[in-house]
């Protein structure tokens, strides 16, 4: 770990790229990042949400990135780095903060990793112990393979990716540049195929072979233990940009628009094809062979059993209250469609004048 | 990956064993396998559902598997195989076409692996790298563990059965013949028990040591990051050609019952008894020490809150709909009990006549 | 595996700790622990709701452990165990019968596993094949760090902790004594966290380094394939005595209180606060930046979207319904706003007396 970054240094190496004006002493030390609650006198903290405006006058941070509209306030308690977007320069700032203080992964393959004949590795990228690499795969420039890694005949991996300890890339599944995989993730699995037989009494599945393979784009992050099924015939798609949260289920032949983001937990079966930035909370389910357009945004643990053709925020959960209303109203729920005939009954009864 | 495969030779691979009539010339060269409306002069598509016949006369494809019924609309266009059930056929058709074109995992023990004393592997099993195989394990004939797979003490894989690398079969569990495990599925690790024990203030939750394993059946396949708890007493049971699709989650000493198949991110509690020919959809939820009987279909998302002892389809998830509509439609949920209060007084004032 | 054990001493092993009064034959062969209706004549099974009071005549079982009462019923039929709480006695039973029948894992450092310099292994522990100990990581006496697991840089496992096969355990992260981490499990995988970039037409997600770690206190159990997130700049903690199932995702800067328990398929979003004593069904799902109290209990697949101030169970789930009732009532569930409307003109127009 390095020891204190000095303020100006700081901006120095972004403003170039990404604009910020330091009002205040540059030579101020830095050891940390930290939320403006929890700042002392040598961290960077940021203000992106004007409510929490009133947070800048108790704020113990060294400095704090504002936008324009608080730089008097800001500077008023002491250093300040002015950006148009406060969060996105912070964003941009971690990845700098990161990149200064990460240990950075050997080059070169480790001598207990298996390379099988015909792959292509590239010489400046990082293959860690025990990874295997089958035949005819490719790991491009830059590109990290963390310990455990599993790469499959004919996959690739593409120019600066990186790949946490424990990620399966089945064969013939590809990922492109500055992809980041966190571990236990799998790409390429059989998808959930079957054809079914009856035998006498019974009903067996016979197992449709998945012949396709999965492709992803630039810049896809994928989260923890999340599963990208290979495509039956055709591929599975995750175009550019996409952003994939733990634990997700892609079945095959799903196709992700560019840019689109879901949460933990989100199921989304076969055949679906969403638009590009596309947004489903946690615990969502896309039912296989729907279309949602581009722009469309599901809200947690919803279940969408239809294509969605309108841009839009759309949602379908059972509000929480305490059990026992739960109970009622559940149990009510059951009725409701009766409810409604009587309801229609008692109108007919008593007529609107 | 071998050349194009003559469409004679792939008819008269399968006829003998599962019938289909070709109708055509047998000299074409067939270079995949493709859906009707992405099929190209060198593939073979099918066609299982009359609603698509009209795309008889569009696809490209060199040959298309087709029903009796279909046989004149499709030899009108070209080559066709007429099969009683061209979904099947085409099942059957994949895992022919897998079987030519995928590498075969190499018989032996790999050099990495770490065998215990007392483990049996068999001659015609392969062993990956990096493949741990505890004391009495036993490995059967044709099996396949994939590299980083773990075989615990005195658990068994049946013959021909395949691990996809990384897999964790622990100690004393055991599957059949022919199953088919993805990458990341955890099969055999402690159930989730605990007795609560009071302790001044707090309720601590003391261990319940799950003593029990998993037992599965012949011809079962297990998704991606799948997980099948060891029973807590007795064991956990797969019955014959269960399906299961990735990350879901299976309790303590459930039994499945056979062919029955569950979508992805179904979760199923301690001690479910799940009859045979069941389905779930994603993301179901099965309440524990619950029993359903034999072909009893869950919808997806659907929790399971009672024993189901009659077949049929059954449901519950909350339809989705655009946010502001849900929101109103949410909001008087909460007071739908009230709303049948308020319905029956009214019922009184302006009774029926 | 040993022999079977003699009554006698394994009440005497666990008596003077755990209390319970053996009456009956000392010397009973005990081969097995059992539930009562599957115990035959060497198992010892439990009585631990009354309810179940009536197995007792019936069940085979050598030995029942059972609350004083029931002594005088189980003392008819043959030896019995009468302890205060049978359930917990049992659960202490389970540890000892464990701890006697299992194998222990090998002290010291396999051949093959690669550790890092600065990496501080204790004596006593006890680090399997294939395991990555990364720089300055610490693992303490008497753990177990099964085979293919990962230990990140500056990573710490407390005394007596054992992972299972398989574990990922990023840099940085600690987990305390005693605790149980199951296969699959990934610990310190970034949080899911983006700054919104408009470029052009486009809005890319730009990423927040993820610099905080996870905490994990003593006595903590976490189920197969479940992930928790490293925190965005302060860190993500589980308190001590928590108990996680498999495959829950807890997101960054979560912190679950201590002794709380989650079922399986539980998801956790980012910055949520859930006190003491908490307990979430399976599937429930916790939305982002909520607090919940100590003692709230949360259904099975309900969503928590607001912080929950008061103790007590918490509800939300659509119920269950045969398919063709449940059509009918989510169809009208779309309208039920309208319908409220309705019935207030209705009421209007027929006004209480």
């Amino acid at each position: 770990m390095p020891g204190p970054a000095r303020l100006g240094d700081i901006v120095a190496a972004l403003a170039p790229a990404f604009g910020g004006e330091l009002v205040g002493d540059a030579d101020l030390p830095i050891t940390r990042l930290a939320p403006l609650d929890e700042a002392d006198a040598t961290s960077i903290a940021f203000l992106a949400n004007p409510r929490y405006a009133s947070q800048l006058a108790s704020t113990q941070a060294a400095c704090v990135i504002v936008a324009p509209a608080q730089r008097d306030a800001a500077v008023a308690r002491g250093a300040a780095i002015v950006a148009d977007n406060p969060y996105l320069w912070f964003a941009r700032l971690t990845q700098w903060w990161a990149a200064r203080t990460r240990a950075v992964a050997a080059v070169g393959v480790h001598a207990s990793a298996v390379v099988e004949a015909g792959a292509r590795i590239h010489a400046t990228a990082s293959v860690g112990p025990w990874v295997y690499v089958g035949a005819g795969a490719e790991i491009g420039p830059g590109a990290v393979i963390g310990p455990h890694g599993h790469i499959g005949a004919g996959a690739a991996v593409g120019e600066g990716t990186r790949l946490a300890p424990r990620v399966t890339l089945m064969d013939a599944c590809r990922i492109g540049a500055r992809g980041i995989v966190h571990s236990g993730v799998v790409i390429g699995a059989d998808g959930f195929g079957f054809a079914p037989e009856v035998r006498g009494d019974d009903q067996h599945w016979v197992k449709i072979e998945q012949l396709g393979a999965v492709l992803i784009g630039d810049d896809v992050e994928i989260g923890a233990n999340t599963c990208i099924d290979r495509g039956a015939l055709a591929d599975t798609v995750l175009e550019d940009g996409v952003k994939l949260d733990n634990l997700i289920q892609v079945g095959h032949n799903v196709r992700i628009g560019a840019h689109s983001a879901m949460a933990g937990c989100v199921g989304i079966a076969g055949s679906a094809k969403i638009g590009r930035h596309c947004t489903a909370g946690g615990g969502a389910i896309i039912l296989g062979h729907l279309e949602l357009v581009d722009h469309v945004h599901i809200t947690a643990h919803t279940v969408v059993t239809r294509s969605i053709l309108k841009p839009g925020q759309y949602s379908g959960l059972f509000p929480i209250d305490d059990n026992a209303s739960w109970e009622k109203n559940a149990a009510t729920l059951r009725q409701l469609h009766t409810l409604r005939e009587r309801l229609r009954a008692l109108e007919k009864r008593s007529p609107a004048p």
